[in-house]
């Protein structure tokens, strides 16, 4: 293994997929269940050219790597995240796939070019300003709250970089759907693919993924449920099998 | 029980709710779990006082009364159609809760009082022209395909229909989730209540319930997942409940 350099603080976490490790930092936002989801929902084959939008500590990123893409864009706001993100990439010896750069996604036309990518994907903040705790720590809050990018800035981003019939993959809140759906749609972005993603079969929704393509017509395909639980409380096999890098 | 005229061809069925019957016509449209599923899903109380678009059979109608409310208009362009809903409503003594009136609801201004009712419902049909099999018979055609009202138009008549806070339920496609959102929302309507109902916990959700509220603001909650059948075949105690009236 390479040898990585941890700042003070930071420890270095099992992805659990392909011997993967992450750097994070426990008074950061540290990656959760809604990443694995999105990474592993992106329908990718190995010509895929993806862009991770606010990518963090670049955990998106590196799963989709670890699936096959070609490869991978992050970009990433904060510079201590970019940093890191980066070197968790040398680290895992990715940089040959992935790509961290240090940009504001609302500015996405300096850094990237236009129409060049098969597949965009973004694990956005859930809420709009004003609702919920606000985290004191600003990177933390900038990853829950839309303090550096809106729904509407994350989609228009998407927009300017997905090829046409290219796709655009996104976790997000299921109370946000009707926003969502639409402003994809406005966007040109269709939705074409949608899945509720439940604690357990008799719980609420906790995410939604949602896959939008480039031009296409109207028509939504909503898969079957993917359940995070089974009834004793053991991680459904859906789960399991994604945490074991098998599908 | 009252004396049922039948017309050739008709016969009585169990609505398998307190005892309700209703007239149906083998050839015609026969009401299916859909029906059903609006029917429990609306919000009521013993005030509500409703509109059911579309009502067909009068099948929607006829179940809102036995769950409670105050009062059903059912709204039905087919005079056959219409007639035969009178008559199962007479039939089951209900004719002081249901009212039904042969009117084109693309004409609703012409009938019922704007912002009049609390509740406004609809099971319409649910494949634009030109999308799947068209039967035959005109009335099961407008059944299933938007032939005399589209999406739009029951929309149209439902943001006529309902006060302000007032609801609007509706049961249809998952296909056509982004649409209907879409649409609900640009009327006023917005959708606050969403449910997918799958026919088991492995499979695509073959209808989706969803209600939206006059004037509300945007967020949606997105109930648990409703399944039709366990897995060993049998209907499910959610769905068992609705049939024998006690949710």
């Amino acid at each position: 293994m390479t040898d990585v350099t941890l700042l003070p603080g930071e420890r270095l976490d099992d992805l659990c997929i392909k011997n993967l490790r992450i750097i994070q930092h426990p008074e950061e936002f540290c990656f959760s269940l809604d990443a694995v989801l999105l990474a592993h929902f992106a329908r990718i084959t190995a010509r895929t050219e993806a862009v991770d939008l606010g990518t963090g500590t670049g955990v998106v990123a590196m799963l989709l790597a670890a699936r096959g893409v070609k490869s991978v864009t992050g970009v990433e706001i904060s510079p201590y995240l970019a940093d890191m993100a980066s070197r968790s990439v040398g680290y895992n010896k990715l940089a040959a796939t992935i790509r961290i750069i240090r940009h504001d996604l609302r500015d996405i036309k300096e850094c990237l070019p236009s129409g060049g990518y098969g597949l965009v994907v973004a694990n956005p903040p859930y809420r709009p300003v004003g609702r919920g705790y606000m985290n004191p720590n600003d990177r933390v809050a900038a990853a829950r709250h839309e303090l550096t990018a809106t729904l509407a800035d994350v989609i228009a981003a998407a927009r300017y970089l997905v090829k046409y019939r290219g796709r655009f993959a996104m976790v997000h809140l299921p109370e946000r759907a009707a926003e969502i759906l639409r402003a994809m749609s406005d966007a040109g972005l269709e939705p074409k693919r949608l899945q509720l993603v439940y604690p357990t079969c008799q719980a609420k929704p906790k995410f939604l993924l949602v896959e939008a393509v480039r031009g296409a017509a109207c028509g939504l395909d909503v898969l079957p449920p993917l359940f995070v639980y089974n009834s004793d409380g053991s991680y459904s096999r859906q789960i399991l099998e994604y945490y074991r890098g098998e599908a």
